[in-house]
């Protein structure tokens, strides 16, 4: 049987140094470079709860709150939230530093979804999350819901059958 | 009073060759590039529908349906599905061609959100959607339920008051 | 026996927006940048019309009208003109958009030939081009002139055998 | 008065190594990265001439002979032929050196053309060339025969003023 | 007075995946590539101590002891070891792990030189650093060792008065 | 037995336009990409002394003495100045040339040692090197010195065995 993993195990970071190179022409950081970031960082952190080679599934949600700006310096940090079987929800923090008070505010996230494999591509299951803090639980009880909205979209459940999805709007 | 566009008039189409430098170690089109590509066509059509700087928002869905090659001729098509003051919703669906029989084959399709700003980056007013075709209306009419969905996840609007959404789950 | 195609079979688009990273140190789309879009673009065109890999054989000429500015949207239309034998000459014609008012001008043309091969790198035989529009037409006569060109300066013509090419100059 | 420089004193190298980054599918050096290459070393021999900003007016001719592998190591050799007035006639060379051996191969030329221009970027007069060795002197001939046919492909001169050119195929 | 700070509050880490994009013909980690991911983590380092821009002054040591293959995952961490009026020493240790077990090791590590400037480019200083495990106590003794052996090089200290580098040699 | 070679032998030159790509935020050139630059031509004149695959082991020493400036071209010039068995040490010049004048000013350098390696990775010999002029006989004696400095901070020689090197600190 496979392990159980805590979303801490699965923490990857990474920082960098927005350069002309990835401003768009505003000056800001282009989104598609922060998306590509984020698909990097995210897929390190899938590697890390499953040992497996990882394909990004899918993106269920992106907001970017405010521009990051030529110059500031930017941490992401992924966690996996939950796993499913052979795919796992990975939340993504986007930090962005002060440059002179060196204060950190969290400018953007995102949620993507990540699928184990194995050489020949095919799905392969991966350990079960145990969630510890309570932003962890939090994430960990959503990623139920975005699941079901997933599968609902797709065309491949009823939303009648999305039990704790249908709970947000029928009280 | 802003014009009316249709979604006709803001298509923007970009293709592609995938390069061993946009290749993941499995020698498929790496996740984060294929974003950094959308995010670039999604803007042109924005653009196009708008006539201003479009920043991303936001990424509301995308699903990584099959594994794009090296080599492949992958194709994107960006189109202003509905517009929202001073935000637009585009629809961009990938196409990847196959090598000898030059058939192409929807392989993705992404779902962003842009808003158009003034010099300083304050929001400002685009033209209104018109789809015309049944596959417009449809996305057009979606539109409006991901945007109350979208609302609902940022916590500024009550899952109550989603009525469109309501809709889905509540016959 | 390989089917004729239309020039119109073989079209490939691509749409790019003028990036930091793509300028030289006037602010200027880069020459070398544009050459490096014009081939790949112009690579689908010949794949189009003769589903095979094809290299770049020449560049036959390029003319830089026009500079094009940083945030500029700029698209690159490629058409195979006519085949020879494993040859193709390929016409890329570039546009640029009016930022504010959208209309779009012609800014660039290049002709560039490639060749298709095999697995092993020999050439192969590739489908006959027939235009069907007049401006196909021209560009169809004027492929066999610069064809001739192409082999004098190469040494592999006699000027007197260049029938077509001497007619410009001897009425 | 502008001084007369020697084409020696234009020259400007560059040695690259082929990386996975710059290759096709095939695995051999993109046509699009070698012209990148060449335009950025072109430029520097025409602003070594004219210590001016340069941009890309033209190519005149790139003939790709023979695949360059990935692991090679290829130098680019640039040297202006002659000037008129604004514009300077840049010729490149392309060398791969055999892997074991270290013997150098000449496996690439192409012929660019660039105009020097002031900081509003209109043209500006640049020295004249003074040929030495018998190649440069043969170059320098043919640039006046490869100007006439640029200016009548541009419709710019008539054929029957084209003197050098008709030579070739009058006797 | 500006403040003394410890090496931890200054450390910056970046977890990266080798992609094809940066690997050498081996398929390994190209050199230049991992050198450049050095000098931008360090940067962030430097920065961090002294809320400042940070160039890069010099590079003191960089030991590539074992290839970083593609696929693997790599992280570097920077941390400032010793501060000198407006220079900071940083050292970076760059670790990769196991793809299936998951355990990292220890493969590289380097020391660069950072230079705190003010807006016009003029040296401006920085806090005082203050060790507090073994490891940073040790760095910071050498860190002064290196710093004479580098005024040494540079011919701006005689080897006479560089006591604590003479006691190497001399006991 | 390997033949000698001259330094002369192993020269390998490449120039470079600093365009927006390459710079840093202060529109100087970024540190990290010289020495990207600085290690692909370095390779390439280890690959002329030893006509092997050689890989970077170690960077000795690099000083950044003066910011090099966006649109300034730059000339590395790599020589191999000494080999010991497998290994060779590797100076870097770099230049930059005034933009008016066309004058060059030496701005940096740098010293690297690399490995010459069989297909398997394996370390293999190399030829012997013959200083010619005063310089390179003067960069061929800091090598064997460099070398002992080396070993010493990697534990592999003992100070007392650093012949060469104590003879700096004791007259």
């Amino acid at each position: 049987m496979l392990p159980t993993k805590t979303p801490q195990e699965t923490i990857a970071v990474t920082t960098k140094v927005v350069l002309p190179n990835d401003t768009n022409t505003l000056g800001n950081l282009f989104g598609g470079q922060l998306l590509a970031w984020m698909d990097e960082i995210a897929s390190v952190s899938a590697h890390r709860h499953s040992q497996r080679i990882c394909v990004t599934a899918s993106i269920n949600h992106v907001a970017f709150k405010n521009p990051i700006r030529m110059a500031e310096i930017v941490t992401l940090e992924a966690k996996v939230t939950r796993s499913f079987s052979s795919s796992m929800e990975v939340y993504i923090d986007v930090f962005v530093e002060d440059y002179h008070a060196g204060t950190r505010t969290k400018c953007n996230e995102a949620i993507f979804t990540f699928v184990a494999v194995d050489q020949r591509g095919n799905p392969i299951q991966v350990p079960l999350i145990m969630p510890e803090t309570e932003e962890e639980r939090q994430r960990y009880d959503g990623a139920l819901r975005r699941r079901q909205l997933s599968l609902i979209l797709a065309g491949k459940m009823k939303a009648d059958d999305a039990t704790e999805l249908k709970a947000l709007f029928i009280k």
